[in-house]
């Protein structure tokens, strides 16, 4: 057990005091041992921890109890001796047990046992809070229970040791992603959640009503009648009006898309991180790249900080035994490949280029109707997967799409062969596929209203309604474009599958803290037995 | 102008190599002119910067134009001179105005006009967005609307400089709380929006459909028939999950509440920074310190950051121009209030105690219905801001009001006078009233029922079913408490108050990128002549 951990334990109490005295403790033993390394060193440091109880060992004079609290990395614990002379406050529902929570006054004491440097010998002490052994999901697993059972059981998820550690890994990708950003001169923002424009024009949004009440009878739209009120889909409209006086801008917020996919790579709620910023090369290439450079960039800062890569700070060590952690067992060696991936520089391929190479491996999509790969069709997840994975090895941005496949204000522009693309990017990462996608923005008028026409009769009417509509044309075409908007681009990254690749989980559903799936996906669930409504 | 603009444009062009090159031109000069303080120093370093046109002046031989790009300061400017020998590129639709974007290459030069270090001198370059002078509603005002005209223009207001400001100080502001927050331990995590359970109870939720299409032709909820699904309206209860295994945990997190109310303080759409932490004091009342002093420490060290105090790095001294900029002009040197505000130790008092003064002072509701203050009476806006402007003199934590006040999970405990009391705090400020509530948390499962039993009869049906529901207390009050839950508290911070407060802004309204107001004031709005929908 290493001694951050007392620390951090501490600064529950709130007693800087104590912190100090431990360490000067610490280091003056360090400086005697030095001197006489055969002597038997004892600590002698008082503390007052609080912490729940994984396991309890009992033996004939003393009983160990193993503790955590949600601070140390990976599966690791304190040890606590218990001596039979002390006898810990007890009440009813409060009996000392797997699972309880204790509060202990003890001091720290040099091991007898193998492999811990330290124990916390009690003193004197008391249960806080019991666990019903009865009620518990988790106890009979020793914390460790199947994917399945801990989905199952949202709400107590925090206590199963990989999901604690998932959890921590997606708070330093975060805190790094937005250091690397605020260091760059971006400005977090805070676009709206409840909107009336729909983004990506796909029309899975879902809508905000007033409910019911004594006082209101009727379900009231939260917008005006005229003005259906929507969930968010993606915050980039928004985001460019902000770009628009602020320069470079971003975001972590929530997103919501009405869609019932069962994958997993798909939640009905979740995080991106969206970015936007002006542009100014003289050529469409060169833009794309300066926005493709802040992608990279922003993800690698986090990765690193996640996986406790680069500096050899206390910080990045705890974080590389939770990473260390996730990855124990696994074959392959999946966390040296990954961070092979954040050192090497990240591969760029066209859409065109993607298209030849995948003909020529004749990567199709196999048991699917889906068509043999061909310019003009959106790739599949296999076919993704095969150009990061097979071709690129390791993360590929692809630029440069078909007009056709993306929306209405990606940039218009064309390939060597005058055919109509988008000017934007997917960045394509081994194992899962899509993670990230971005583009320059139009900023002809005449342009985006054509391309809201062309979009008809790809849609359903609905979709088609919200996305032409005149009120997303009056603000965001009409008012922005003849404003002085400079040329700009952005990217938005899911945070949640970034979460899952970094840190080795199966499914989004393994990274959110309270995952909200499609009717099919709850229903699957709900007939497999969960009982919880969040 | 300061060398940091230039450097900030330049990082637009991800060119480090001017960068570098400027800064150790810089410094030779600067030593040059310490040896001959007299001799004219000839900037002569090449850059290409992208900015908007606030002001085009022009002479006989030269214009100038003032240019921002939204890294600079206040409505600090950069000045480029264009002689009449250079000619920028223009394009139909992209004229030089007042409001164009423009991209220049030229050279830095030691300015011939008073109280600018360097001018910018243009060789060559081009307007990349023209503005339509007919369209733009700040042009004639030179971007300083009034607050009514820029509130109706939610997608320009960044143009505007004290609006870019105050959303500049946000940003500031967030990033140091969550600075401090992780620097103590505490993990930040990402709670559900969409949710069954109303933490409040108040009953004034938004709910969430899945609309109408082709494919669907019912309005369908978003959750399953029984479980109709709403917006959050504070994270509190996912949050205490979160902190069952992980310890310290908080959030920065968009909340809604579906009010009609009009005021400077109420949006329907908010984002809360909110916070739970295990205690570990022996009584109740230390137990609720421990929440406080994370409270009080957290805002301190967040405006410390908004208002450029602390360090006097360059950061902070641009955070320290934006500033003063928002406070330039204003009477009573309201900066140097809030700085003392942070300085000092912020007060506490009971809210029996504040009953008492205020009955001492006779601070009564002017003008509306309310009784004189008296024990188990809510405190009415007007006696929030007396106890903190003319009794503490400074923000003041106020304690421990009547348990029916509060919402059924706070912790319940007896004042001295043996009367119920919730073992909470309010934080009041000068100026604006409540910007916090916290409290402990019940842990007594049966005390929780108890008072959600009480609870019915104060509210309308809809809220009384919703905070009553089984669903609720099957996962938040009997599985959670009885697996092992530490005593705990918590507390969430409005960040738009709070914003509001710092940067001297009139309204949440006037902080919020899309603030989003009830019907009333919509229609109010939309009466006034506002077109834009968001």
């Amino acid at each position: 057990m290493e001694a951050g951990a007392y620390e951090r334990f501490e600064e529950k109490k709130l007693d800087p005091e104590w912190l100090k005295a431990f360490k000067e403790e610490g280091e003056r033993k360090k400086a005697a041992k030095e001197k006489q390394p055969d002597e038997r060193i004892e600590e002698s440091v008082s503390a007052t921890i609080q912490a729940t109880v994984r396991s309890v060992r009992v033996h004939s004079k003393v009983s160990f109890l193993n503790l955590s609290d949600g601070s140390l990395a990976g599966d690791s614990t304190i040890q606590a001796v218990l001596r039979n002379s002390v006898t810990l406050k007890e009440a009813e529902g409060k009996i000392l047990s797997p699972g309880a929570a204790v509060r202990l006054t003890g001091k720290l004491q040099a091991s007898r046992g193998k492999g811990q440097q330290l124990d916390f010998v009690i003193n004197s002490g008391s249960v806080v809070a019991g666990c019903d052994a009865a009620r518990h999901p988790f106890l009979s697993t020793s914390f460790e229970p199947s994917t399945s059972l801990a989905r199952k059981n949202a709400h107590l998820r925090t206590q199963i040791p990989s999901f604690a550690a998932t959890l921590r890994l997606r708070a330093r990708l975060e805190a790094a992603m937005a250091s690397y950003l605020d260091g760059k001169g971006y400005t977090q923002v805070r676009p709206p959640i409840m909107t009336s424009s729909d983004c990506e024009g796909g029309g899975e949004v879902f809508q905000v009503v007033e409910p019911k009440s004594k006082k209101d009878k009727d379900m009231a739209s939260a917008g005006t009648a005229a003005t259906p009120t929507y969930l968010t889909v993606s915050s980039q409209l928004h985001l460019e009006a902000l770009m628009l006086g602020l320069g470079r801008v971003y975001t972590f917020t929530p997103a919501f898309r009405a869609e019932d996919s069962a994958t997993n790579r798909h939640l009905r709620e979740f995080w991106m991180c969206e970015v936007e910023m002006p542009t100014m090369s003289d050529s469409a290439a060169s833009e794309l790249q300066e926005v493709i450079v802040i992608a990279e960039e922003s993800i690698k800062a986090g990765a690193r900080a996640a996986l406790g890569i680069a500096s050899g700070n206390e910080e990045a060590q705890v974080a590389r035994q939770d990473a260390q952690y996730l990855y124990a067992g696994v074959e392959g060696k999946r966390l040296d490949d990954l961070e092979r991936y954040i050192d090497q520089p990240w591969a760029r391929m066209t859409y065109g280029d993607a298209i030849e190479t995948l003909q020529r491996h004749h990567v199709g999509n196999n048991g699917s109707s889906t068509p043999p790969p061909a310019w003009g069709h959106d790739l599949s997840s296999e076919q993704e997967r095969f150009l990061a994975e097979q071709v690129a090895q390791g993360p590929v941005f692809v630029t440069d799409y078909p007009a056709h496949l993306k929306p209405f204000y990606m940039r218009e522009g064309e390939d060597a062969e005058g055919r109509r693309i988008a000017r934007c990017f997917d960045l394509l990462v081994p194992g899962l596929g899509e993670l990230v996608g971005g583009s320059l923005r139009e900023d002809n008028i005449a342009v985006l209203k054509r391309k809201q026409q062309e979009a008809k009769g790809n849609r359903d009417d609905r979709a088609e309604a919200l996305s032409s509509s005149s009120a997303l044309n009056a603000w965001y075409v009409d008012s922005l474009r003849s404003s002085g908007m400079p040329p700009h681009g952005g990217f938005g990254i899911g945070m949640e599958r970034l979460v899952a690749w970094l840190a080795n989980r199966e499914s989004v559903r393994d990274v959110s803290a309270f995952p909200r799936v499609g009717r099919s996906s709850a229903a699957a669930i709900s007939e497999a037995g969960a009982r919880w409504q969040y």
